[in-house]
Order: structure tokens, then sequence, then C-alpha cells
């Protein structure tokens, strides 16, 4: 097989290079700069029928108009609030995600709220500043187990958060715009409502567009100064200047935050709190996941170009 | 009633705040110097009818014989490795513990192992020192949820520790010298074998006179190079130079410690060192917990001189 016979790929945006090499071998890939997709691949462009993205940032209906022969797209990871689901369907193209790490983030909401809680990052950073052993007091945590867990979205993240909850015998309540007929924890009609019963307001909701600020100043007030509010979900999902004005006034008790507004970016306010645990985007950052998610890529797409069947299409949207 | 109506108390190490002042409504109490009992007591370690101490600091026999009249001591904990029992219940002095503390323990374990395989303080340090804003891409860890945990210790701590581990689909084994017949956990025969079978390492084992490194060099060695380390219950059941030895050298993974062999000493070495996570003793460290120690402190000194009856003693030791 010449270069010129195999199928040619889009490659929109970081990818993991494990990817990267076992596509190579496959099929022809072409860098894009996300600026001038068009432009970037020249006359490429009409011959592409795969493109590889993230959710980050999505298929755009300008960049499926740019690659008139587009079959299929694959996002590493599984939000969905940047590519736009309607003309894709129109286009006929399939968009797979990685449905594969949703324990990762479950597991991240857990860590974040029982670090913040207990000051478990704060207190790492005393000792290895040397003031337990010039003789400090150590400061003392609040209690995890026990608690009040509200959780903002039930979907496959949210029912996993809970069933590790539970086995700490947290009280557990939700909102979700969907109510799930088939869970039994007690659901609130507002967002407000549950983060007033909550002392862990997890955000754990699906971003799509036109969707605003699911935790707003309102919601973050009625969490309240004992409460601790945890996101692993997306940082345009939170009003976040109303998130540092609570944080840095004591409004509520502390946040645990994997994602943010502007990423890489984070408010100075927050890198300068003792209040909150910041991380890099890294709920499902895990060798493992990630592995696993780099198999559901490939898989994808050679299953797609060998068989005509995608592995783990998104469901097309409702007319 | 004048001050000399009241039965007195000796203080023995630290105590909170609160403690004191609920029992110096009721009792007369005494400061006493650690270094010597009976000269720092004058006349009064005569009349001493009870003792508040600690579990890092314990009860000798020595202090027992410099107080004639001592019937209880309260210790603000649950360990029992600095409190000779035996002496104890050969002079009839009742011992008691706070024993409301151990979920908070077991939570401690959970979130140190989380922390350290997801990369949590290291990435909050991260994100802090500026280093996501300035394009680094983030480290991956170590996924948490379906691994395989061994518990050093199948006692109290370590069932809630396994309660809150299967929430997350781990595999639980354990080392016990004295097994535990009501628990379905894999029963490993040694500490060696555990850790060998092991991707997380727990330590939740009580400490007592005469017990030596119960995680020794070929314990650590046999958790290997992807194994993590969390040390919940005494740093020096613990042979921390080869502690400090098989992380820095990668060993293992990392380790998740609250305590240490010379607290409020940490080796150097482990304060460089970016693959563990450094607690100031605080696993029951709670503004909740400390409360209900307090109350069990407070209660058990009240009951025993009202009633004559602990709410928590220590059974005595077989003889």
């Amino acid at each position: 097989m010449t270069t010129s016979d195999k199928v040619e790929l889009a490659v929109i945006g970081r990818q993991r290079p494990a990817v990267i090499e076992a596509l190579s071998a496959e099929f022809t890939l072409h860098e894009v700069s996300l600026d001038d997709v068009a432009g970037s691949l020249g006359p490429a462009a009409e011959r592409i029928r795969g493109a590889l993205s993230n959710p980050m940032i999505g298929l755009s209906a300008a960049t499926m108009d740019a690659l008139p022969k587009l079959e299929i797209t694959t996002l590493f990871g599984v939000g969905l609030e940047r590519t736009d689901l309607v003309a894709a369907r129109e286009r006929g193209i399939v968009v797979t995600t990685t449905p594969v790490l949703y324990e990762d983030v479950a597991d991240t909401a857990v860590v974040l709220a029982m670090d913040v809680a207990r000051k478990i990052t704060s207190g790492d950073r005393w000792v290895r500043a040397g003031k337990w052993a010039a003789g400090g007091q150590a400061a003392s945590g609040k209690r995890f187990s026990g608690k009040r867990a509200g959780i903002l979205g039930m979907g496959r993240i949210g029912r996993m958060l809970a069933k590790r909850l539970e086995a700490f015998d947290m009280e557990i309540a939700y909102y979700d715009p969907r109510p799930a007929p088939d869970v039994d924890y007690t659901l609130h009609p507002t967002s407000v409502e549950l983060a007033r019963e909550s002392d862990f307001l997890f955000l754990c909701a699906a971003g799509g567009p036109g969707v605003g600020h699911v935790v707003d100043a309102d919601t973050l007030a009625a969490l309240g100064p004992e409460g601790i509010f945890v996101n692993v979900a997306r940082g345009w999902l939170v009003d976040e200047a109303a998130l540092v004005d609570v944080v840095t006034t004591g409004t509520i008790a502390g946040a645990g935050l994997d994602v943010f507004s502007d990423e890489p970016n984070v408010p100075a306010a927050l890198v300068e709190s003792e209040n909150v645990v910041l991380l890099p985007h890294i709920a499902s950052n895990t060798f493992e996941t990630r592995d696993d998610m780099d198999r559901c890529v490939i898989e994808n797409m050679r299953s797609w170009f060998s068989t005509g069947k995608a592995i783990t299409p998104v469901p097309a949207p409702v007319q």
C-alpha cells in the first residue's frame, strides 16, 4: 500500500503520542492549525475522512465544512459541549467519545473533597515548610464521613461518586434537571436548595451548548461557611468570579477544583488561598485510563474504516 | 465546696483547653513536669486520684509509683503502647481511651492513598508554582479504583478502611497475627506476602510494648516499584530508614505518611521527595472528633468520681 492509498486523518489539537504512533502505521495523518483548518491542510482537506479531536476543542460546524469528506471524529474524553452534534448529524458524521474514564473522575471528586476538608495538601505544605518541626500545632480539619453530600448531575460520574460516598456513611442528595428514576437519593428542586442542605457540593454535570452557570453566586452562598465545593466537570459551568469571592471571604469553607474557566490560567486569588486544592485538569489523567482512552480512539478509527461501525459512537441528538 | 474538697487530678502532657476548662470547674488540676512527676507536684502527689494523659506520653509504672492514690487515667486517643497496662492492673488503676476516632483515621488512610496515587498534593504544588499556566503538561497519576489493597492490622480501623475501599471496587486482603474470623477478605500468612500481592499497603496495626517493625525493608521491597505505602498507625512500627531508602530509590512508587518515628521531625529526604504526602499526625484531628474525644475524657472522669464507673475503660490485660 502506498501512502496515497491510505485513509487520511486530520489531527486537531494535542493528541497522545501512542495514538499518533498506532494510527500512523495505517493512516496518513495531517496536523491541523486550529486557526485555519482548511488553509493548513491545503488540498488534503478534500481527502480527510477522519478527525482526531478532544472535548476542549471539539468539532465545530465550520471545521466540518472545511472537511467535506469527513465521516468520523474521535474525541479523547467524554465532554460534548464544543462539538456541534446537530451539524454532525446533518452531515452524517459519526462522533465517538472515550467512555472509560468515569471511575477516575469519581475518585478525583472524593479525594478533592476529603483533601480540602481534612487539610491534606495544606498540611503537607505546612510539614514541608518545617512548621511542625518548629513546634507548631497542626490545624484541625473537618470530618468527612457521615456528612451530607449534594451531587449536581446524577449521570454516570454522579452515580459512581454516590456509590463511593455511601461507604463513608454520607447522606446523599442531588439535583438534576432530568431526575434519575432509578436512584433512591433525595432529589432537590434546585441547585440552591441542594446546596443549602449539603456539607459538600459536587459538580458532576455535563456541559452543553447554551448551558449557563450551573453553579452561581446564589448556589455558593447557600452552601454556607462550613460548606465545601468540588468541581470535576467544567470550569465554565461555575461563576468563577463568584467562586473566588466566596472562597476568599469565607462565605464557604473551601473548594477542590480540577477545572477552571480559562485553563490553564487559574485566578491569582485562588493560587494564594489556603482553603483550596487546585488541580491541572487531571480528573481522568491516570496511566491506566489514558491507555484505555488511547485504545478506544484507535479502535474506533480502525473499526470504522474496516467495518463501517464505530465502537463508542455518541447517539445522534433528538431532532 | 472549698478547693481542698475537690478531687485532684494530674495533667500530664498537652491537653485540650476545652477539657481543662470543663474539668477545672469540678476538680483541682495540677500540671505535671514529665521529667519529674513527683517533684513537680510536691505534696499534691499524695492526693492525686486521676490523671489526664495522651497515648504518645502514656502512663509509666514510675509515674504510677509517684501517684500512690491514682485511681483512673484518661488517654486522649486510643494507642496503648506507652501505658503500662500490667502495672495499672496490679495497682487497680483504670485506664480509659477515646474510641471515637476510627472513622477519621480510616478516612485519612483513603485520602493519603488516593492523594499519592493521583498526584493531588504534588499537582496542587505544580499549579501554584505556575507551571500549568506556563504551558506544562500535567503528570499522570495511577488509577485508584479497582486495585489491590493490603491492610496490615484488621482491627476497627482496618475494617472501616476495608468498607470504604470496597466502594472503590478494590480487592482487599490483609495480614494480622490474630486473624479476623468474621471478615471475608483474603488473609496472607505474612506482611511480606501481603505486600507482594498489593498495589496499596495500609498500616493500621496497633503498637504495643515489644512490638518491633511491622513493616521492614523486606516488606517494602515486596510492595515493588508500582506500590504505594500508607501509614496511619505509628511511625515506629516502620523501619523508617528503609522507608526513606525505598522512596528515594524508586523501589516503591510513593508513600502517604501521617506518622513518623521521631515526631515532629520528618526525615529531610522525605521532605524533599515529590512521591510522598506528609501529614503532621492529624489522622483523627477533626473538629468533630476532637470535640467527641474531649467529651469522652470529661465524661470518663466525671463518671468515675460520681458513680465509680468509667465509660470507656480498656479491658485489663490477660494475666
